[in-house]
Protein backbone atom coordinates (compact mmCIF):
# COMPACT_ATOMS: atom_id res chain seq x y z
CA UNK A 1 0.00 0.00 0.00
CA UNK A 2 1.55 2.91 -1.18
CA UNK A 3 0.42 7.21 -0.47
CA UNK A 4 0.40 9.57 -2.35
CA UNK A 5 0.70 13.94 -2.37
CA UNK A 6 -1.03 15.38 -5.67
CA UNK A 7 -0.55 18.94 -6.18
CA UNK A 8 -3.61 20.35 -8.47
CA UNK A 9 -4.49 22.58 -10.69
CA UNK A 10 -8.22 23.68 -11.54
CA UNK A 11 -10.69 25.59 -13.23
CA UNK A 12 -13.70 25.22 -10.63
CA UNK A 13 -16.39 27.06 -13.06
CA UNK A 14 -17.81 23.88 -14.05
CA UNK A 15 -17.70 22.40 -10.35
CA UNK A 16 -20.04 21.99 -7.54
CA UNK A 17 -16.80 22.88 -5.65
CA UNK A 18 -14.41 20.52 -4.33
CA UNK A 19 -16.65 17.92 -2.25
CA UNK A 20 -18.46 15.06 -3.66
CA UNK A 21 -21.89 15.50 -3.78
CA UNK A 22 -25.15 13.34 -5.03
CA UNK A 23 -26.29 14.93 -8.56
CA UNK A 24 -23.49 17.64 -8.93
CA UNK A 25 -20.02 17.69 -10.86
CA UNK A 26 -17.24 18.05 -8.18
CA UNK A 27 -13.64 18.09 -8.21
CA UNK A 28 -13.09 15.38 -5.91
CA UNK A 29 -15.14 13.09 -7.73
CA UNK A 30 -13.71 13.59 -11.14
CA UNK A 31 -10.24 12.98 -9.31
CA UNK A 32 -12.27 9.70 -8.08
CA UNK A 33 -13.45 8.60 -10.88
CA UNK A 34 -9.79 9.08 -13.01
CA UNK A 35 -8.53 6.80 -9.92
CA UNK A 36 -11.08 4.36 -10.50
CA UNK A 37 -10.89 4.33 -14.14
CA UNK A 38 -6.67 3.92 -14.29
CA UNK A 39 -6.68 1.80 -11.47
CA UNK A 40 -9.82 0.06 -11.22
CA UNK A 41 -10.22 0.43 -7.69
CA UNK A 42 -12.39 2.39 -5.39
CA UNK A 43 -10.77 5.01 -3.16
CA UNK A 44 -11.44 7.93 -1.17
CA UNK A 45 -9.19 11.05 -2.30
CA UNK A 46 -8.66 13.79 0.60
CA UNK A 47 -8.22 17.75 -0.20
CA UNK A 48 -6.77 19.99 2.06
CA UNK A 49 -9.32 22.54 1.46
CA UNK A 50 -12.62 22.29 0.58
CA UNK A 51 -13.07 24.87 -2.05
CA UNK A 52 -16.75 26.59 -2.76
CA UNK A 53 -18.33 26.29 -6.46
CA UNK A 54 -16.90 28.31 -8.84
CA UNK A 55 -13.50 28.50 -6.71
CA UNK A 56 -9.85 27.75 -8.42
CA UNK A 57 -7.18 26.29 -7.53
CA UNK A 58 -3.13 26.55 -8.99
CA UNK A 59 -1.90 24.15 -6.14
CA UNK A 60 -4.85 22.58 -4.13
CA UNK A 61 -2.99 19.39 -2.30
CA UNK A 62 -4.92 16.14 -2.18
CA UNK A 63 -3.93 11.85 -0.56
CA UNK A 64 -4.84 9.10 -1.70
CA UNK A 65 -3.71 5.33 -1.19
CA UNK A 66 -3.06 2.76 -3.84
CA UNK A 67 -2.11 -0.73 -3.96
CA UNK A 68 -1.39 -0.50 -7.60
CA UNK A 69 2.23 -0.78 -8.62
CA UNK A 70 2.63 2.55 -10.23
CA UNK A 71 5.10 5.58 -9.52
CA UNK A 72 4.14 8.82 -8.48
CA UNK A 73 5.08 9.43 -12.54
CA UNK A 74 3.10 6.52 -13.60
CA UNK A 75 -0.30 8.28 -11.74
CA UNK A 76 0.86 11.79 -12.84
CA UNK A 77 0.81 10.35 -16.40
CA UNK A 78 -2.34 8.54 -16.27
CA UNK A 79 -4.58 11.08 -14.49
CA UNK A 80 -3.56 13.84 -16.67
CA UNK A 81 -4.43 11.53 -19.69
CA UNK A 82 -8.34 10.66 -18.01
CA UNK A 83 -9.11 13.78 -16.24
CA UNK A 84 -11.17 16.47 -17.81
CA UNK A 85 -9.02 19.39 -19.43
CA UNK A 86 -10.40 21.59 -16.53
CA UNK A 87 -8.25 19.64 -13.78
CA UNK A 88 -4.40 18.92 -13.87
CA UNK A 89 -2.47 17.72 -12.25
CA UNK A 90 0.75 19.41 -11.66
CA UNK A 91 2.81 16.69 -9.44
CA UNK A 92 2.49 13.48 -7.62
CA UNK A 93 4.71 12.21 -4.76
CA UNK A 94 4.85 9.44 -2.90
CA UNK A 95 4.35 10.55 1.12
CA UNK A 96 4.53 8.06 4.33
CA UNK A 97 1.48 6.45 5.52
CA UNK A 98 0.75 8.96 8.16
CA UNK A 99 0.48 11.93 5.39
CA UNK A 100 -3.18 13.29 5.32
CA UNK A 101 -3.78 15.74 2.97
CA UNK A 102 -6.11 18.16 5.03
CA UNK A 103 -5.45 17.33 9.25
CA UNK A 104 -1.20 17.10 7.85
CA UNK A 105 -1.47 20.56 6.73
CA UNK A 106 0.07 23.39 8.42
CA UNK A 107 -0.51 26.51 6.53
CA UNK A 108 -2.50 27.43 3.30
CA UNK A 109 -2.49 30.62 1.03
CA UNK A 110 -5.34 32.33 -0.87
CA UNK A 111 -4.97 35.12 -3.75
CA UNK A 112 -8.17 37.03 -4.34
CA UNK A 113 -8.48 38.65 -7.90
CA UNK A 114 -10.48 42.05 -8.11
CA UNK A 115 -10.33 43.71 -11.83
CA UNK A 116 -10.58 47.18 -10.69
CA UNK A 117 -12.04 49.17 -14.27
CA UNK A 118 -14.80 50.60 -15.59
CA UNK A 119 -15.81 47.97 -18.23
CA UNK A 120 -16.46 44.21 -17.99
CA UNK A 121 -13.66 41.73 -18.72
CA UNK A 122 -14.48 39.02 -21.54
CA UNK A 123 -11.21 37.41 -21.27
CA UNK A 124 -10.97 37.04 -17.62
CA UNK A 125 -14.92 36.95 -16.52
CA UNK A 126 -14.54 33.58 -14.71
CA UNK A 127 -11.27 34.41 -13.36
CA UNK A 128 -11.66 37.90 -11.36
CA UNK A 129 -14.31 39.95 -9.60
CA UNK A 130 -14.98 42.54 -11.57
CA UNK A 131 -15.73 45.83 -9.45
CA UNK A 132 -16.19 48.84 -11.44
CA UNK A 133 -16.39 51.84 -8.81
CA UNK A 134 -12.72 52.90 -7.95
CA UNK A 135 -11.52 51.54 -5.04
CA UNK A 136 -9.01 53.55 -2.46
CA UNK A 137 -6.28 50.73 -1.98
CA UNK A 138 -4.22 52.11 0.42
CA UNK A 139 -7.59 52.64 2.89
CA UNK A 140 -8.25 48.79 2.13
CA UNK A 141 -4.36 47.72 2.75
CA UNK A 142 -4.77 49.74 6.08
CA UNK A 143 -7.60 47.26 7.04
CA UNK A 144 -5.51 44.52 6.52
CA UNK A 145 -3.31 45.12 9.01
CA UNK A 146 -5.87 44.82 11.94
CA UNK A 147 -6.64 41.68 10.45
CA UNK A 148 -3.25 39.92 10.61
CA UNK A 149 -2.09 37.89 13.34
CA UNK A 150 -4.04 35.61 15.93
CA UNK A 151 -8.05 36.04 16.29
CA UNK A 152 -11.48 35.15 16.19
CA UNK A 153 -12.41 35.21 12.60
CA UNK A 154 -16.28 34.27 13.63
CA UNK A 155 -17.54 37.49 12.15
CA UNK A 156 -16.22 36.71 8.84
CA UNK A 157 -17.18 32.65 9.06
CA UNK A 158 -20.31 31.88 6.18
CA UNK A 159 -21.93 29.41 7.77
CA UNK A 160 -20.70 29.22 11.55
CA UNK A 161 -20.94 25.52 12.72
CA UNK A 162 -21.54 25.54 16.88
CA UNK A 163 -18.23 22.78 17.41
CA UNK A 164 -15.73 24.56 15.30
CA UNK A 165 -12.73 26.73 16.78
CA UNK A 166 -13.30 30.09 15.24
CA UNK A 167 -9.58 30.85 15.76
CA UNK A 168 -7.24 31.72 13.27
CA UNK A 169 -3.89 32.70 12.49
CA UNK A 170 -3.22 34.96 9.79
CA UNK A 171 0.38 35.41 8.75
CA UNK A 172 0.38 37.26 6.19
CA UNK A 173 -2.50 39.68 4.27
CA UNK A 174 -0.72 41.45 1.43
CA UNK A 175 -2.21 43.04 -1.29
CA UNK A 176 -0.68 44.29 -4.67
CA UNK A 177 -2.24 46.16 -7.54
CA UNK A 178 -1.03 46.69 -11.41
CA UNK A 179 -3.30 48.34 -13.89
CA UNK A 180 -6.53 47.79 -12.27
CA UNK A 181 -5.81 44.12 -11.41
CA UNK A 182 -5.92 44.12 -7.57
CA UNK A 183 -4.87 40.67 -5.96
CA UNK A 184 -4.72 40.35 -1.91
CA UNK A 185 -2.88 37.36 -0.44
CA UNK A 186 -3.81 35.86 2.38
CA UNK A 187 -1.83 32.89 4.40
CA UNK A 188 -3.45 31.39 7.71
CA UNK A 189 -2.71 28.04 9.58
CA UNK A 190 -6.37 27.30 9.10
CA UNK A 191 -9.49 29.13 7.33
CA UNK A 192 -12.95 29.01 8.31
CA UNK A 193 -15.63 28.52 5.79
CA UNK A 194 -15.62 31.39 3.13
CA UNK A 195 -13.51 33.61 5.05
CA UNK A 196 -11.58 34.70 2.42
CA UNK A 197 -14.39 35.86 0.61
CA UNK A 198 -16.28 37.53 3.57
CA UNK A 199 -12.58 39.67 4.45
CA UNK A 200 -12.42 40.58 0.51
CA UNK A 201 -16.09 41.71 0.56
CA UNK A 202 -15.39 43.42 4.21
CA UNK A 203 -12.46 45.53 2.54
CA UNK A 204 -13.86 46.39 -0.88
CA UNK A 205 -16.44 48.25 1.84
CA UNK A 206 -13.64 50.00 3.09
CA UNK A 207 -12.40 50.50 -0.41
CA UNK A 208 -15.92 51.90 -1.49
CA UNK A 209 -15.61 54.72 1.62
CA UNK A 210 -18.51 52.16 3.14
CA UNK A 211 -16.50 51.75 6.39
CA UNK A 212 -13.41 53.09 7.97
CA UNK A 213 -9.96 51.28 8.05
CA UNK A 214 -10.15 51.07 11.45
CA UNK A 215 -13.93 49.92 11.57
CA UNK A 216 -12.61 46.51 10.85
CA UNK A 217 -11.28 46.33 14.59
CA UNK A 218 -14.90 46.71 15.80
CA UNK A 219 -15.85 43.75 12.87
CA UNK A 220 -13.41 41.38 14.38
CA UNK A 221 -14.62 41.93 18.14
CA UNK A 222 -18.01 41.77 17.07
CA UNK A 223 -18.03 37.82 16.49
CA UNK A 224 -21.07 38.33 14.25
CA UNK A 225 -21.15 37.77 10.39
CA UNK A 226 -23.21 40.58 10.16
CA UNK A 227 -21.19 42.64 11.22
CA UNK A 228 -18.66 42.07 8.60
CA UNK A 229 -19.40 42.95 4.97
CA UNK A 230 -20.12 41.29 1.58
CA UNK A 231 -19.20 37.87 0.73
CA UNK A 232 -17.30 38.25 -2.58
CA UNK A 233 -17.80 36.32 -5.37
CA UNK A 234 -16.80 32.83 -5.65
CA UNK A 235 -14.88 33.11 -9.02
CA UNK A 236 -11.98 35.82 -7.70
CA UNK A 237 -10.66 33.15 -5.25
CA UNK A 238 -7.48 30.69 -6.22
CA UNK A 239 -6.49 28.43 -3.56
CA UNK A 240 -2.41 28.98 -4.27
CA UNK A 241 -0.86 26.82 -2.15
CA UNK A 242 -0.72 24.21 0.86
CA UNK A 243 1.68 23.64 3.38
CA UNK A 244 3.13 20.75 5.13
CA UNK B 1 -24.41 60.34 -39.24
CA UNK B 2 -21.27 59.46 -36.99
CA UNK B 3 -18.76 57.59 -37.09
CA UNK B 4 -17.81 55.46 -33.81
CA UNK B 5 -14.28 53.50 -32.79
CA UNK B 6 -14.48 50.33 -30.67
CA UNK B 7 -11.81 48.86 -28.53
CA UNK B 8 -12.42 45.52 -28.03
CA UNK B 9 -11.92 42.63 -26.07
CA UNK B 10 -12.84 39.23 -26.51
CA UNK B 11 -12.59 35.49 -25.75
CA UNK B 12 -12.18 33.78 -28.68
CA UNK B 13 -13.10 30.37 -27.76
CA UNK B 14 -16.71 29.93 -28.61
CA UNK B 15 -15.96 31.66 -32.23
CA UNK B 16 -15.07 30.93 -35.71
CA UNK B 17 -13.12 33.90 -35.66
CA UNK B 18 -14.07 37.53 -36.52
CA UNK B 19 -15.75 37.67 -39.68
CA UNK B 20 -19.57 36.64 -40.33
CA UNK B 21 -20.04 33.61 -41.68
CA UNK B 22 -23.35 31.59 -42.53
CA UNK B 23 -24.06 29.11 -40.06
CA UNK B 24 -21.11 29.80 -37.19
CA UNK B 25 -20.91 32.45 -34.60
CA UNK B 26 -18.55 35.27 -35.14
CA UNK B 27 -17.10 37.89 -33.02
CA UNK B 28 -18.49 40.94 -35.83
CA UNK B 29 -21.76 39.06 -35.98
CA UNK B 30 -22.47 39.17 -32.75
CA UNK B 31 -21.68 42.94 -32.09
CA UNK B 32 -23.58 43.98 -35.81
CA UNK B 33 -26.37 41.74 -33.78
CA UNK B 34 -25.79 44.09 -30.67
CA UNK B 35 -26.03 47.24 -32.17
CA UNK B 36 -29.25 46.01 -34.42
CA UNK B 37 -30.69 45.56 -31.02
CA UNK B 38 -29.49 48.71 -29.19
CA UNK B 39 -30.28 50.91 -32.56
CA UNK B 40 -32.94 49.05 -34.73
CA UNK B 41 -30.34 49.29 -37.12
CA UNK B 42 -28.72 47.17 -39.52
CA UNK B 43 -25.16 48.67 -40.03
CA UNK B 44 -21.48 47.03 -41.08
CA UNK B 45 -18.89 46.42 -38.60
CA UNK B 46 -15.52 46.95 -39.82
CA UNK B 47 -12.47 45.27 -37.72
CA UNK B 48 -8.48 45.99 -37.82
CA UNK B 49 -7.58 42.46 -38.26
CA UNK B 50 -9.85 39.04 -38.80
CA UNK B 51 -8.49 37.39 -36.27
CA UNK B 52 -9.00 33.52 -36.84
CA UNK B 53 -11.46 30.42 -35.17
CA UNK B 54 -9.78 30.63 -31.27
CA UNK B 55 -7.65 33.83 -31.42
CA UNK B 56 -8.23 36.21 -28.42
CA UNK B 57 -8.51 40.07 -28.75
CA UNK B 58 -7.42 42.74 -25.43
CA UNK B 59 -7.49 45.66 -27.94
CA UNK B 60 -9.14 44.66 -31.09
CA UNK B 61 -10.43 47.96 -32.93
CA UNK B 62 -13.59 48.19 -34.79
CA UNK B 63 -15.39 50.86 -36.44
CA UNK B 64 -19.26 51.52 -37.60
CA UNK B 65 -21.66 54.35 -38.36
CA UNK B 66 -24.77 55.31 -37.22
CA UNK B 67 -27.15 58.34 -36.98
CA UNK B 68 -28.40 57.29 -33.71
CA UNK B 69 -28.65 60.20 -31.21
CA UNK B 70 -25.91 58.49 -28.87
CA UNK B 71 -22.92 59.27 -27.44
CA UNK B 72 -19.58 57.15 -27.43
CA UNK B 73 -20.05 56.86 -23.68
CA UNK B 74 -23.64 55.59 -24.29
CA UNK B 75 -22.69 52.95 -27.06
CA UNK B 76 -20.65 51.64 -24.49
CA UNK B 77 -22.93 50.92 -21.95
CA UNK B 78 -25.17 49.61 -24.55
CA UNK B 79 -23.16 47.26 -25.95
CA UNK B 80 -21.79 46.07 -22.88
CA UNK B 81 -25.38 45.76 -21.76
CA UNK B 82 -26.54 43.42 -25.00
CA UNK B 83 -23.24 41.91 -25.78
CA UNK B 84 -22.63 38.34 -24.47
CA UNK B 85 -19.93 37.58 -21.84
CA UNK B 86 -17.54 36.73 -23.76
CA UNK B 87 -17.27 40.51 -25.50
CA UNK B 88 -16.35 43.33 -24.07
CA UNK B 89 -16.03 46.84 -24.81
CA UNK B 90 -13.34 48.63 -23.46
CA UNK B 91 -13.99 51.97 -25.10
CA UNK B 92 -16.02 53.75 -27.43
CA UNK B 93 -14.55 56.75 -29.03
CA UNK B 94 -16.63 59.41 -31.87
CA UNK B 95 -13.71 59.64 -34.64
CA UNK B 96 -14.04 61.60 -38.07
CA UNK B 97 -16.24 60.29 -40.92
CA UNK B 98 -13.17 58.78 -42.56
CA UNK B 99 -11.59 56.65 -40.11
CA UNK B 100 -11.79 52.87 -41.05
CA UNK B 101 -10.67 50.45 -38.67
CA UNK B 102 -8.83 48.62 -40.89
CA UNK B 103 -7.52 50.66 -43.66
CA UNK B 104 -6.62 53.67 -41.21
CA UNK B 105 -4.43 51.02 -39.51
CA UNK B 106 -0.55 51.94 -38.82
CA UNK B 107 0.55 48.84 -36.98
CA UNK B 108 -0.77 46.47 -35.31
CA UNK B 109 0.76 44.19 -31.97
CA UNK B 110 0.09 40.92 -31.26
CA UNK B 111 0.86 38.57 -28.04
CA UNK B 112 1.84 34.85 -28.63
CA UNK B 113 1.50 32.61 -24.82
CA UNK B 114 3.27 29.26 -24.69
CA UNK B 115 3.55 27.26 -21.58
CA UNK B 116 6.59 25.14 -21.34
CA UNK B 117 6.22 23.06 -18.40
CA UNK B 118 5.99 19.05 -18.47
CA UNK B 119 2.56 19.37 -17.07
CA UNK B 120 -0.65 20.95 -18.89
CA UNK B 121 -2.39 23.37 -17.44
CA UNK B 122 -6.23 23.41 -15.91
CA UNK B 123 -7.07 27.01 -15.90
CA UNK B 124 -5.33 28.37 -19.61
CA UNK B 125 -6.09 25.59 -21.57
CA UNK B 126 -8.08 28.04 -23.85
CA UNK B 127 -4.97 30.68 -23.38
CA UNK B 128 -1.70 29.16 -23.76
CA UNK B 129 -0.22 26.94 -26.11
CA UNK B 130 1.35 24.08 -23.97
CA UNK B 131 4.52 23.07 -24.96
CA UNK B 132 5.94 20.34 -22.66
CA UNK B 133 9.41 19.42 -24.07
CA UNK B 134 11.77 21.84 -23.01
CA UNK B 135 12.53 25.25 -25.28
CA UNK B 136 16.27 26.78 -25.86
CA UNK B 137 14.59 30.44 -25.12
CA UNK B 138 17.98 32.23 -26.03
CA UNK B 139 18.09 29.86 -29.39
CA UNK B 140 14.76 31.16 -30.16
CA UNK B 141 15.42 34.61 -29.26
CA UNK B 142 18.25 34.43 -31.93
CA UNK B 143 16.17 33.80 -34.73
CA UNK B 144 13.67 36.41 -34.04
CA UNK B 145 16.22 38.83 -34.51
CA UNK B 146 16.74 37.42 -38.58
CA UNK B 147 13.18 38.48 -38.67
CA UNK B 148 13.04 42.35 -37.77
CA UNK B 149 12.48 43.95 -40.31
CA UNK B 150 11.45 44.97 -44.03
CA UNK B 151 10.91 41.68 -45.58
CA UNK B 152 8.76 39.34 -48.06
CA UNK B 153 6.95 36.90 -45.36
CA UNK B 154 5.70 34.79 -48.21
CA UNK B 155 6.87 31.46 -46.16
CA UNK B 156 4.57 32.46 -43.26
CA UNK B 157 1.62 32.99 -45.00
CA UNK B 158 -0.97 30.28 -44.20
CA UNK B 159 -3.40 30.66 -47.39
CA UNK B 160 -1.56 32.63 -49.96
CA UNK B 161 -3.41 34.68 -52.41
CA UNK B 162 -1.83 35.50 -55.90
CA UNK B 163 -2.70 39.63 -55.85
CA UNK B 164 -1.19 40.05 -51.82
CA UNK B 165 1.57 42.25 -50.98
CA UNK B 166 3.78 39.60 -48.88
CA UNK B 167 6.07 42.56 -47.44
CA UNK B 168 5.69 43.29 -44.39
CA UNK B 169 7.27 45.49 -41.58
CA UNK B 170 8.09 43.78 -38.45
CA UNK B 171 9.24 46.72 -36.02
CA UNK B 172 9.15 44.57 -32.90
CA UNK B 173 10.25 40.82 -31.97
CA UNK B 174 10.28 40.69 -28.56
CA UNK B 175 10.69 37.47 -26.21
CA UNK B 176 10.12 37.04 -22.73
CA UNK B 177 10.15 34.53 -20.00
CA UNK B 178 8.62 33.97 -16.70
CA UNK B 179 7.76 30.70 -15.01
CA UNK B 180 8.05 28.47 -18.18
CA UNK B 181 5.44 31.25 -19.16
CA UNK B 182 6.78 32.39 -22.56
CA UNK B 183 5.38 35.79 -24.35
CA UNK B 184 5.90 36.29 -27.73
CA UNK B 185 5.37 40.14 -28.93
CA UNK B 186 4.83 41.21 -32.39
CA UNK B 187 4.58 43.93 -33.75
CA UNK B 188 4.56 45.03 -37.36
CA UNK B 189 2.70 47.05 -40.06
CA UNK B 190 0.30 44.66 -41.19
CA UNK B 191 0.73 40.92 -41.32
CA UNK B 192 -0.13 38.01 -43.34
CA UNK B 193 -2.92 35.40 -42.84
CA UNK B 194 -1.78 32.99 -39.92
CA UNK B 195 1.69 34.69 -39.97
CA UNK B 196 2.32 35.09 -36.31
CA UNK B 197 1.07 31.54 -35.81
CA UNK B 198 3.67 30.20 -38.43
CA UNK B 199 6.80 32.51 -36.98
CA UNK B 200 5.75 31.01 -33.73
CA UNK B 201 5.24 27.59 -34.95
CA UNK B 202 8.83 28.01 -36.55
CA UNK B 203 10.53 29.45 -33.55
CA UNK B 204 9.56 26.42 -31.17
CA UNK B 205 11.24 24.26 -34.03
CA UNK B 206 14.26 26.28 -33.47
CA UNK B 207 13.40 25.94 -29.43
CA UNK B 208 13.50 22.42 -29.79
CA UNK B 209 16.64 22.15 -31.81
CA UNK B 210 15.02 21.16 -34.93
CA UNK B 211 16.59 24.15 -36.78
CA UNK B 212 19.68 26.50 -36.53
CA UNK B 213 18.18 29.90 -35.36
CA UNK B 214 20.34 30.86 -38.63
CA UNK B 215 18.33 28.38 -40.76
CA UNK B 216 15.12 31.20 -40.35
CA UNK B 217 16.90 33.50 -42.75
CA UNK B 218 16.76 30.64 -45.97
CA UNK B 219 13.19 30.20 -44.68
CA UNK B 220 12.45 34.09 -45.16
CA UNK B 221 14.50 33.80 -48.58
CA UNK B 222 12.31 30.43 -49.65
CA UNK B 223 9.05 32.50 -50.51
CA UNK B 224 7.69 29.14 -50.33
CA UNK B 225 5.45 28.23 -46.76
CA UNK B 226 7.02 24.34 -46.88
CA UNK B 227 10.52 26.23 -45.51
CA UNK B 228 8.70 27.21 -42.33
CA UNK B 229 7.69 25.32 -39.55
CA UNK B 230 4.35 24.01 -37.86
CA UNK B 231 1.25 26.91 -38.06
CA UNK B 232 0.81 27.25 -33.75
CA UNK B 233 -2.43 26.80 -32.56
CA UNK B 234 -5.02 30.00 -32.56
CA UNK B 235 -5.86 29.82 -28.71
CA UNK B 236 -2.31 31.06 -27.46
CA UNK B 237 -2.50 34.01 -29.87
CA UNK B 238 -3.63 37.57 -28.76
CA UNK B 239 -4.39 41.00 -30.81
CA UNK B 240 -3.20 43.38 -28.29
CA UNK B 241 -3.25 46.77 -29.71
CA UNK B 242 -3.77 48.45 -33.28
CA UNK B 243 -2.46 51.90 -33.79
CA UNK B 244 -3.53 54.54 -35.70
Amino acid sequence: MMTFKLTLEYDGTAYAGWQRQQDQPTVQAAIEDAIRTIGNVNVPVIGAGRTDAGVHALGQVASFRSDRAMSAEEWTRALNGVLPADISVLSAESVPDEFHARYSARAKLYEYRILNRRERTALDRQRVWHVYRPLNVAAMRQATHILVGHHDFSSFEGSPTDNENPTCDVRRLEMHEDEGLIRILIEADRFLKQMVRAIVGTLVEVGHGKRQPEGIKDVLEAHDRRAAGYTAPAHGLYLVRVEY
